[in-house]
């Protein structure tokens, strides 16, 4: 596959990123590509971490999936181990070979229990790996875990990315630092493969499991369940975030440091999740798709995606066509109640429409902002009072070339 | 917009339809449209017609698709009046007006009442048009009401179709001849507006209403509503079966009679279903997507629609590749009952995979089966006796340019 263009959403650089105390990294070649590219990252938390986490609920996830959906129940980390070129996903027996003989001797290496490993692989499916794939590495790779270097952890896990994502954040809580580093990969795509998207956090923060997992839980709901490229599910999405526990006081449920922390965890993952949005497969320009109006958050969520994930309106998008039948069309679709009359839709602050018909407004105007990168698009469905934001990007001739080209 | 090729799956020719006596038709031309082409069609039923239809169920339908779910509450059908090139869809009080005005002038001409009359129109949304834009040439119109000619009448509702649609049908019942004539539109696109499909069936038959509508409501599950282009619902989708009654002698429930009629209006219905597909927007491959294994019909079809919707499938086939992969990640998505261990997926006939792994296959053979314009894709879920069959196209270049390069 050849070298794919940077998107033109991609920031200007990758970020600094701070330092967290607890934890080692090391990067390595497995050679699972033609370039002498890094492609795993072992990482070790070696007085542990707290950790929560969200994987994908498709029913046809990976074995490694599997295993964290497992290990998070420990509420313990001692180690992560993320390989990108197979993603040992429909692999049966030997897959799980793999994973058993990496626990096996990841464990043996750090002294760790295997239900305090985490285990991801992204890249080709249905195509079994040795067992001693990465087991027979950890004894090279154990002395070169060290400080992390973020950049070159975020290049390993990349598959097809056009740019890679990181996010650092350095909060204070009663006058003590505490960091926050992140990074991401998606979504690429290796053909015969689908996209994939793996997000790991790292904090120093003091905090239980059982509250990293339900702050986890609550803010995956708006960034990363609130993003579509195709609306595609991956078999091998993963988040997880590790507090190593090093800094700071102890952040407890309900105290004021707890929503200033959740806070700076919540900008993380949306930071990340628009990141991975901007570099979805032949993106050109970033939709952020807002619906007010809705007879719950819920009912304004699946209005949400639907707009977020119809062909139509993408390629509209992409057209820099303020095509607000196709976003009618997309609320009707769902069968959510809606007040078809009320219905209004503005396109980058522009009304549209208003109360179920067309709004007079300046079409050179509107293809100006059309024309832009950033596309807003707001629905006022005219029944409640709940909102909900999804997050894309548009449909174009990339989206079919990455995916559909493989004879041309 | 420029004249899009003819599909690569449209058949050779237009069939040959058989009259049906009971019904007048006309066409003509409203001047929406800059060529001269016919973009109306008139149809009278002097003595009645049984009625029975499936409406889209979108939430932000056409007041048209609204009068004729009322109109189907009558039972009765004695004209029918359909035109292109504006959707009256979001057109507010306006819209209601030209209903109105169009009801009141063929009451007027033919002595029937209101609610007998069914309307329908495609094209551009949230324009209103003049309240007499068709009231005002009906008397024009009404004395060239005569046996219908097929071909102009698909003619005059096609948009951007590439071919237009028919399927005719003689059979024989108790030794008398029953025919069955049937025009589709669909999938075509008129920028700024959304797909819509239209569909319209005559028969001379003798049945009610009632088992008319029990029969469409039955065979419609496993044809119109078993396709899909791209996911996305036109907001004025409308199926409409009309018999004459003048033919044979009356068709009554859980006969031998009755049996063979639903055959033939099933093979109508499910041959102009899969033609909207085979003119799917860019569509150079047809798809059948059948799932096997399921624990119910239901089940079956979620995951079917999964696959026939997947952008990362449709993007596969039209590239020529068996991924395998991609079908058991839209399999996985649907969070329906699966066995992930018995998943098995062939594609053309040939295994790629059995029981959750990579089956071993000739590459060589079934890249040749992918490059043909017929693509079957098996999946049995290994769970249940239930399967559903769904129909869709590739996704290709050509669709994101229809619908996506306005600017290009």
């Amino acid at each position: 596959m050849k070298q794919l263009a940077i998107s033109p959403l991609a920031p200007a650089s990758f970020p600094l990123l701070p330092n967290i105390a607890g934890m080692n990294a090391a990067t390595y070649s497995l050679g699972m590509y033609k370039s002498d590219r890094d492609d795993l990252i072992v990482v070790s938390f070696e007085d542990g971490a707290s950790v929560g986490g969200a994987l994908t609920k498709s029913n046809t996830r990976s074995c490694d999936v599997d295993w964290c959906i497992g290990a998070l129940k420990s509420g313990l980390a001692k180690g992560l181990v993320v390989n990108a070129g197979n993603s040992n996903a429909f692999t049966g027996a030997a897959g799980i070979a793999k994973n058993d003989a990496t626990l096996a001797k990841f464990c043996e290496l750090s002294g760790a229990k295997p239900e305090n490993i985490f285990l991801s692989a992204t890249g080709v499916i249905g195509v079994p790996v040795a067992a001693d794939l990465i087991s027979s590495k950890l004894d090279a790779i154990w002395p070169n875990l060290s400080k992390p270097n973020w950049e070159k952890l975020a290049k390993a896990i990349a598959t097809t990315d056009t740019f890679i994502k990181g996010f650092g954040k350095t909060i204070e809580i009663d006058g003590q630092k505490i960091n926050i580093a992140g990074i991401a990969k998606g979504s690429g795509m290796i053909a015969p493969n689908m996209a994939t998207m793996l997000v790991y956090i790292f904090t120093d923060a003091k905090i239980s499991s059982a509250l990293l997992q339900k702050m986890v839980s609550q803010y995956v709901e708006t960034t990363f369940n609130a993003i579509t490229v195709d609306s595609d599910t991956s078999t091998s999405d993963t988040l997880l975030v590790f507090a190593t526990n090093k800094a700071g006081n102890e952040i407890v449920e309900n105290s004021a440091a707890s929503r200033v922390f959740a806070d700076a965890l919540n900008e993380c993952m949306l930071d990340l999740a628009l990141q991975v949005v901007k570099d979805g497969e032949g993106a050109q320009k970033f939709i952020e798709v807002k619906v007010a109006g809705a007879i719950s958050v819920s009912s304004a969520k699946i209005i949400a995606m639907a707009i977020a994930n119809s062909p139509l309106v993408k390629t509209a998008i992409a057209g820099g066509d303020a095509n607000w039948g196709r976003v009618a069309m997309a609320v009707g679709k769902c069968l959510e109640p809606i007040n078809a009359d009320k219905l209004s839709i503005k396109f980058c602050g522009q009304w549209v429409a208003k109360n179920g018909g067309a709004a007079i407004y300046d079409e050179g105007e509107i293809n100006k902002l059309m024309a832009g990168t950033d596309i807003e698009i707001f629905v006022d469905v005219g029944m409640g009072k709940s909102e909900f934001t999804a997050y894309t990007c548009d449909l174009t001739h990339g989206y079919i070339s990455i995916n559909g080209d493989y004879r041309s």
